[in-house]
């Protein structure tokens, strides 16, 4: 706020405008559900993305995150949140029927569900991998283990125990 | 100190005997290089581990933090460190040799060489996946990726990577 104060008028004014016009033109991606201004968004429409490798998320900022890697060139669908008992979430509060309906329109190779590591994230996957096992995709999960440059002695005794469980050929 | 000012002279003397016999009773395994009182340690001495599994690690204090995890049932090889041009440290400072001879030796079908994920730990784990590859041996290594119960959105970017790149089917 004081930094505002200490703006010319027509800063303040830019940056009213900006917050209308977020809430304006941000909408949802109709395929993938992801924030975008144009719909299909970005990623949906780019010719160059691979369309045979959808990665499911939770949020939309796991969309960016994911992003942020440049590890990943598929497309995105996202769930809106994650199978939460406790909290009364159900798939069908999900975007659940909208990803089965993609995977039997779209034929994808693979489906990488990118949940977090915990247990409402674990549930949703597993829930995911089930549902979709019919249609004869292939559900993958994101690998656990250590962080890089971590430690190994400073690792949490569920992590070390799931890097060795994981553990690859060099 | 003040805490044992306020002790029992006996305490304090039960303290300073367990300093002595500490440096006096606790050595290194002649096997795997661990620390122990008995020599072979515990676990080089236990029939039901798996010897055709040795786990490598660089310090003694890393067998004890993968112990606790209970998912590891072979046995280990403690290095006293890790390869590192910059701090003047070659394998030959490092008890590699020892390994091949234990690989030659003991035959074990597999080596997870389960060294810190930084550049010292990856730079350990490839020069010795090539050193024993004319064995036969499987080099595997610690699986990178999440943490559990971690949040993907404040993974870095590496790590994520590293679990979009090692994910696996469900």
């Amino acid at each position: 706020m004081f930094h505002l104060l200490n703006r010319p008028r027509a800063d303040a004014d830019a940056l009213a405008d900006a917050i209308v016009a977020l809430k304006a033109r941000v909408r949802l991606c109709s395929r993938c559900f992801s924030i975008t201004e144009d719909d299909p968004c970005e990623i949906c429409a780019d010719p160059r993305r691979d369309g045979t490798l959808i990665c499911v998320v939770a949020e939309a900022k796991d969309v960016f995150a994911i992003e942020r890697t440049s590890a990943f060139n598929g497309r995105y669908h996202v769930l809106g949140g994650l199978i939460s008992p406790m909290d009364g979430i159900g798939p069908s509060q999900l975007r659940v029927r909208e990803l089965v309906d993609r995977v039997a329109a779209e034929r994808p190779a693979e489906i990488v569900v990118a949940t977090n590591p915990n247990a409402e994230g674990e549930a949703t996957a597993l829930y995911l991998s089930r549902l979709l096992a019919p249609s004869g995709v292939n559900v993958t999960r994101l690998a656990y283990g250590l962080p890089i440059g971590g430690d190994l002695d400073y690792a949490d005794e569920n992590t070390l125990a799931r890097a060795i469980e994981g553990r690859r050929t060099l």
